[in-house]
């Protein structure tokens, strides 16, 4: 039997990447986990989330996959390590990807990042950064309210307009040319950030890097499916309905019988 | 030894509830719990929130609680029928003083109810509504964006008054004269849904009527303390300086010595 790649991610912002990975990977089954019990995890503590992060794991592995893509930002940023200390099977973040991505970019050297709480606060990205490139100057904010606000459906209009003035102000102030989207729900959000920050800043969004990548590791374990129908199954841990109903604005097209599961 | 009152919220929000139980109750010593782990109820699906609930009590039973006090909107309208049912000890949520106090204050018979997606899809304040005064009209909206607004402090300024305007639309339009506020984070909004509102409108805020409640219980069960000093405990399932940091904004005094337990 074909194994399919186990993607998992709090809640729908892993859809974003699990778009990409179907784009670039389409004879690969994809086995999607949300975990929506307990969504959001940008607020939560590193130790919560790496325990939530193993836990949903143990779901995918279950459902034996051959590869696990920790498609949500505060997930990767503070589990990676852990996760590639202890398990066998591949197992892909966000942050890398979108690091590199960004490095890449630049021209002026000064890079902005925006993500959850969690994810500033770990400064992963930083790290990464400084590794493929110390001299670039690097500007971070949390931006909390761009979950909800692409959550509910506040996609444009000038009350996101506003908040994203204020969250994006110390960027403009650092003159940076790169921004990462540091959180898997703010490709959503592009139109107004691209408004604020003006056309010339290169908005990265790291779900292509990370689909580029799975594909690199697939194709040396001599893992990728390279014709062939796929299957694409969606789980998660509460509130099918509210998945569901919300699955389309991520995914880019609708998800049917999403299935809840009580393995959290 | 004193036994405690319990208090239990999905977070913060409980903490103006526990405001008033310490203003009108004074002797009484209080053990609050605050799910932060799984922050917030407002959008899981009834299951998950009677679950969380009641794994929420195991641990306020562990601490010898005296009564719970359930101060949480979402999980007062999801789970209390299921815990009066099974549970020995006294408990009170935030659901029947709210509606009692709105019927009691309406001029018009036409009642307002703002609340999580949660409280409003399961219509508890319409069922105690209607028992009270079947003749009341009812007009009842979810506002999602309220908890990450008070949360976040994004309590006045244009961008809470627009997002207001958008959500009290109807309440306006139904020419409400009362308004419950249905989730413990609300009263933190209050000045911007007045000034949406109008002076002329009542707004209900069940915490007042909810110490009432406990002390009236409390006396009948001769389990009422009259003298002495007391003490406040907080306990959390996760992020206790998160906890800290936003509870003098809920409680009106700063929390010291919050415990992370792993109870859930």
């Amino acid at each position: 039997m074909k194994k399919a790649i186990g993607v998992f991610d709090s809640g729908v912002g892993g859809l974003t990447v699990t778009r990409e990975l179907i784009a670039q990977l389409p004879h690969e089954d994809i086995v999607y986990f949300g975990d929506t019990a307990r969504v959001p995890y940008g607020i939560k503590s590193k130790e919560t989330v790496i325990r939530f992060t193993i836990e949903n794991i143990l779901f995918l592995l279950k459902q034996d996959v051959k590869l696990i893509c920790v498609a949500c930002n505060t997930a990767s940023s503070c589990a990676l390590p852990v996760l590639k200390k202890n398990f066998r099977v591949p197992v892909v973040g966000v942050i890398s990807p979108g690091a590199r991505e960004a490095v890449y970019a630049t021209r002026n050297k000064r890079i902005g990042v925006i993500g959850t709480k969690g994810t500033i606060k770990n400064r992963t990205y930083e790290t990464e950064i400084k590794q493929l490139d110390p001299k670039v100057k690097i500007t971070a904010v949390a931006c909390p309210l761009f979950v909800p606000f692409a959550e509910e459906g506040w996609l444009t209009g000038s009350v996101v307009e506003e908040v994203a003035r204020t969250y994006l102000a110390p960027l403009r102030a650092a003159k940076v040319d790169t921004v990462i989207l540091g959180c898997t729900h703010y490709p959503l959000l592009k139109p107004v950030i691209r408004k604020v920050l003006g056309k010339e800043v290169t908005l990265v969004d790291s779900a292509k890097q990370v689909a580029i990548e799975v594909k690199k590791i697939l194709a040396h374990e001599g893992l990728l499916n390279k014709r062939g129908s796929s299957t694409h199954r969606f789980y998660v841990s509460d509130n099918p309905e509210w998945f569901s109903g919300l699955a389309e604005r991520f995914l880019g097209r609708p998800v049917r019988n999403t299935k809840k599961v009580n393995s959290v």
